[in-house]
């Protein structure tokens, strides 16, 4: 299996060090061919590695950083002053080939600004987007943009799809993974203007794609791929981590109730515990920055060492699925469909 | 209590006087100072009260209406070329006075566009809404726009704002209930510009508006009435239908693993009918056509009869509590508060 090596802003996130860390020694025991360098205060990480008993070597590297983003700095203002911050070094480690992928549980305004200075966008893409993953009935889906772009433009919308598609085919290893537009009904007539134009060049596209898919879609396995902008996708995220979060508490309620309730909670623990590690939305940490000349990775700010070990390993199933190949193959696929069919359905509509 | 009578579109839904007829009957058993106008077809209607063994009374009456709005009908269609339909008849009857409410649980396009054309729309109301209930931790959340505008100006949400506001307050009894609007984030910066501008507007409103809120917050208590447009809305509802509808399924899953969890599941059995009932969709059923000068109920086409007569109960609520005397009030509240500020904060600004 080809060696990867995963550069990791070990200061990002609410935890830093005391996450990144374990995590990282987490990966390369479960992993053979998988090397980390760990970006920072180079003391801090030494400290930390103290603590687990672990030392530097091949596969395990130190890479010292002096300064630290933190999690309310401006994007403007990370990028500007702080140019030996560990999130930077991160991305000039995978900008000069010496990682393979950058992870950072960061502030995301600030990665995306970092990361796009230094890695620049692949030609074709003309913003990045945030792409995470769901769980489905089926499986995953994948939803972009989560934020980054709260106005686009159908021509944006188009990019998500084909960056989209690239990254379910990297990870899923599926040829032609089915694409759904956010809309407000499955019918052209629906949504806005945008949506409607974004829906007639996805179709033109040569992509896989299905149409416009509803809110449901999201979970249903309908699709492999969601395309919207990123208020709307940020807002269907949101609000299905707050129903989530709802349906948990009151069914916990429901089992607090009384003596008999609560020994019926004790019964189906088991049960219970296999649902919740099913659903844990820690396994689905790790949501991708698409369309950089670079693999970059967000995990949440939050994460404990477990779900920054997911994000890792997207990082390292997204250099191994050929991502930015597979990005820059549906882009040049784009434009050969393209050119050979816009002259025909000008001719068409004309 | 004041008596309220509701006119409800039999004919409407998947299901019709099946459905409507029996939601019906169960309102005016559960409820003394409640009547109902049956529209539609007459011996239709006749034969499923026999069905009941039930009969007209001057709390039950049916009122003939000979056409039908088919759920696939365009709205436009259903407007000019069924003027005798059961849905216009309806609307017709709360215009006129005979009805204090219309329930119908028939095509939504058509809905809005009939009750539209025939109550118009309130004072100082530019565009009605369609406003739905969802639960919280704390009680019930109202969202709108669900769906009815999916391009929408900052004065748009600002009206929607002064429409939930009322809303919540007629049917919670709530003196100034909190509102907030639906972004990607609770910092003033964040959004697209429209929905920028409608924060700077509800904030002078004089509503009691606490600023932006996220998807999450629809669920978690934090306001009474979120406020968005159609398109965003929509997809928040639909997204966590999604959501809670995998949920649902991968317990079921769990549950029937294999013998031991399916005794554990048994045992559990009344908590998660518990938890079930309290969830349960239906009691949600109902949503409001909001800025039209009429009560307006819309339910879910695929509504059963516990479901239809949930929204029979909001139509009674709204009436009760007084819906559209507080939209009025809002608006001139809202338009004395805004002659009185308005030269303040452009001297301030200047």
């Amino acid at each position: 299996m080809r060696e990867v090596t995963i550069a990791i802003d070990a200061m990002g996130g609410d935890h830093g060090p005391h996450v990144t860390v374990r995590a990282a020694l987490n990966l390369i025991d479960a992993s053979d061919s998988t090397n980390v360098v760990l970006v920072g205060l180079k003391d801090v990480i030494e400290a930390e590695l103290k603590v687990h008993r672990a030392a530097t070597g091949t596969r395990l590297r130190i890479h010292h950083a002096s300064e630290v983003v933190k999690m309310d700095d401006p994007p403007a203002q990370a990028l500007r002053y702080k140019k030996d911050s560990s999130m930077r070094v991160m991305a000039d480690l995978v900008k000069r080939g010496e990682a393979d992928a950058g992870v950072s549980a960061g502030n995301t305004g600030a990665l995306m600004a970092v990361s796009r200075f230094v890695l620049k966008t692949l030609p074709g893409i003309d913003r990045p987007a945030i792409a995470t993953t769901l769980p489905s009935h089926t499986g995953r889906t994948y939803m972009l943009d989560l934020g980054a772009n709260v106005d686009c433009t159908a021509d944006h919308l188009l990019q998500f799809g084909i960056m989209g598609a690239a990254l379910a085919s990297a990870i899923e290893q599926r040829d032609r993974p089915r694409v759904g537009l956010l809309n407000v009904g499955e019918e052209d007539i629906k949504g806005n203007e945008v949506v409607k134009r974004a829906a007639e060049l996805l179709k033109a596209s040569g992509l896989n794609f299905l149409g416009n898919v509803e809110g449901d879609d999201i979970y249903n396995g309908s699709v492999d791929v969601v395309v919207c902008d990123g208020f709307v996708g940020n807002v269907a995220l949101k609000s299905s981590e707050g129903v989530a979060r709802l349906i948990a508490e009151e069914l916990r309620r429901e089992f607090k109730r009384n003596l008999l309730t609560r020994m019926a909670g004790l019964i189906a623990l088991p049960v219970i515990r296999a649902f919740k590690r099913k659903m844990d939305p820690r396994r689905y940490n790790g949501a991708s920055l698409l369309g950089l000349n670079g693999v970059i990775i967000k995990s949440h700010g939050s994460a404990d060492a477990f779900a920054f070990e997911q994000a890792l390993i997207r990082g390292v199933e997204e250099v191994r699925g050929g991502l930015l190949r597979r990005i820059a193959e549906q882009v040049g696929a784009y434009q050969t469909h393209h050119a050979l069919t816009a002259p025909v359905m000008a001719e068409a509509a004309a």
